[in-house]
């Protein structure tokens, strides 16, 4: 019983119309990562949106933050455990155990966050973003404020929020097309 | 009593480093609609965030696709309605009155959805992104069917997925950091 | 795809048997609104229960009470809210803009009353009124006291208690049959 | 550990101002059940109120209808056990005692509708009344459609929608304010 | 409308298979109540099951512990309540009614824990055992903290979570299996 | 920042009081597992509890039943999933990739079980299992004859609402108690 071998629900373009850039950028995938994942491919049927999509995500998990690149990955893993999206909690679990160097924080994430560890700035973070994704409209100024109190500036409450609102989207695109994480995954940084 | 006049509860800079085509896409903003919409305001804050945030948008809800132009603003709207957020309720309830030319389908789509008289297969793009909205890790193969039979193609149900998936996103960035809409938007189309 | 026309989703009788003092509240509200809300249309069904509904609703939103009239739709509006009862929040929505002068407050009030910028003692009255609705079973002393802080008397928490009560009643029948709120509520006071 | 002998959480007036009508309402109580239920005690604290809950209370429990009045004190426990809430199990689990001489159904309304041998009308019937509690802004016309075809008439609709939405008001005033049953009714038609 | 009579809903073997130390228990049962409780009758379609809950069963209710036997009993009816589990409300509400001498607590806690009169310990311990109940994912070290402000010492507190705990067990294999209470029970200690 | 060293966050006996055949089955863990399972040694607090849960467990897991052992860890990892529990989805997820020979399937049944590629059998003994965690008070015949129609007894029916309540109760305790799952489980079977 392998996890099944579709890219996502919908059939693929057998010949996806992708621009230059974006078949350098699968290239590299494959080059860096051995593969291309899933969700670019899944996103190649609409290529305009996979272009989008691919610059959204670049500048959110790799771009100049106040939040480490460690920090914005946790953000992903506790917003997936949240929506119980099968597809990002094993690519962003992993994601954390490579960063983090350490498997089991990936484990903690992906299952109960409050179980973890953590430091008191890094679970004022992953509070204000299971809030936000469970019941956005009860968030206010004592939210942000806990933030400001756990020493996150303004412009980091915004990338939190950011990050947060990100994957409420692609949580919810991966399972209403039944996204399939690519299979490496798994057994990486274990 | 009036709506308070913040873009967002975080500061803006006064001084956003907006590159040429952004400054560029704020003056056609101004020229067409009288006002910069808040939510590009706020992105200023992260200048790189902003154009992606506004490509993303913009091919969403104005490039090619099976769904018309009403259809993603009625999306835009019931998921707003299931998740409270003002900003795009009053943002994205003025283009349904537009683009529809009937204001009462505005209110309804933000009040109940299923106070509506719509076709059957607005109806069922309305469900699935309500069902996609509040819980979104039951979404199954019935879910995609009950989309092809009310007539949707492949990839008009990977339009709507991505649609209701955006708007998750950008209602809990608005609700976390307390987005106002512009005032021009609550007497428009009346 | 204009609003419905129908009442409600049940036929009415065609010659309702209103008594006297029924009919003359028929006329007023023709000669004060240039119509009869629908709520009553419907009720005259059963034009006992119609008498009741009137009466209670009169003594309720304009008899004396600590609570200002405005007060009252307000917390109308914020239930209708939590409860996505489409006729509650077009009827009462245009009450609050009325009575307010605040058209945007009762767009406010209708999509999430955290958004609006309300004083320490209305903030405190619709936190009861939405608790109230979502969660009856876990209101306690403490609830109270937040009302008393805010400067509310015993006789008020009571007259709180009931207004939002009755709109859990009225969200509720208006939900279960259908009830179609009239047509000219959406365009005044805009 | 008895029960509190408060009649609700906030003071009674010590000299409420009844008029005659209801001051024989409260005697005709006496007279019949042997005490004034709270409930109108509490709303004593409004005179005027009092007249409304108790005219409307009793057309709708008492007044013709095609429920049965026990159908109706059915009502009232299933919803007051949705919304948990003491004072109306108590009182109107006694009446389903009372009324059907089985002191076991009233138990099985008050704990959990689902485990009691119901008729198909009556299962219909609290499964209408129980959704309309938990998610009125989900029914639509299967629902109706589901009591027609359990024999209820359109009149009978609304009154089981009236009969719910009465309890979902009543329920909530209790608990806001701590009302607290008559203690007389425990020991009754055990 | 009398309850069902059947013990279950899943037929019992004619001949189970008991061991004579359960065979021994059925007759204890028989002779200090009068029946063997239904749960006992269901678990003997899986016999070694049967040894396991009872023993289990009566070192939990009966064994020395911190907390008395009705506190457990308190428990077990409060979790029943959130889990609105007829079986456990009847069974378990006779023993608060029992075990007190108060009938109106096994009521209060049945219905609605918040309105009986506890003292600050008990009215912790509910807490805890209704939100470990509800949101589990959520307990953490200040629920912790509250019982032992309460003046619970660890033990005890091992003793309230492995008890809510075991209630939440047999609540849904009650449920699941639609296990009647044996009649007897309601009209004891009235 | 890697997994707490402790066994549950409430102390252990420094010298449990085991009896002779707990002990034995701690040296038995030792021998075949390489430790003692945590949730042994946090039961070991109260010693006759822990033979309880330990000979509740076995029987549970390793007796005779129409449903395989595979089969009873996949429950396991289902419910413990619904219920966010960390120690049990480490614990139980180890079991399912080891009996199954198939990591990933352990990893889609911890994260959202509607991603396996299940046989029709499995996925509604899952189904049954999700829904008895959620709302419990809503089972009715129509689940127990989704699982007959699935080709399960009345015996495996029972069994599979045992092993889905043992969870619920497993859970909560875990939680209630912050008990960590051994670190080894984590790199086994990967």
């Amino acid at each position: 019983m392998p996890q099944p071998d579709h890219v996502m629900a919908l059939p693929l373009s057998e010949t996806p119309d992708l621009d230059p850039e974006m078949a350098a950028l699968f290239d590299k995938c494959v080059e860096k990562l051995g593969f291309v994942p899933n969700v670019l491919q899944a996103y190649s049927l609409r290529p305009k949106k996979l272009r989008n999509f691919a610059m959204h995500y670049n500048e959110l998990m790799l771009g100049e933050s106040g939040l480490s690149k460690l920090e914005r990955e946790m953000i992903a893993v506790v917003v997936s455990s949240a929506n119980h999206c099968y597809y990002c909690l094993v690519a962003h679990g992993q994601a954390v155990r490579k960063l983090s160097g350490d498997p089991e924080l990936g484990e903690m994430l992906a299952m109960n966050y409050r179980a973890a560890p953590l430091e008191p700035r890094q679970r004022a973070m992953l509070d204000f973003a299971w809030k936000m994704t469970k019941e956005p409209w009860t968030m206010g100024e004592p939210d942000r404020q806990a933030l400001r109190d756990a020493g996150f500036s303004d412009a980091d409450i915004f990338d939190i929020a950011d990050t947060a609102g990100f994957y409420n989207m692609s949580n919810r695109v991966a399972s209403a097309v039944d996204m399939m994480p690519n299979r490496e995954y798994h057994k990486l940084d274990r």
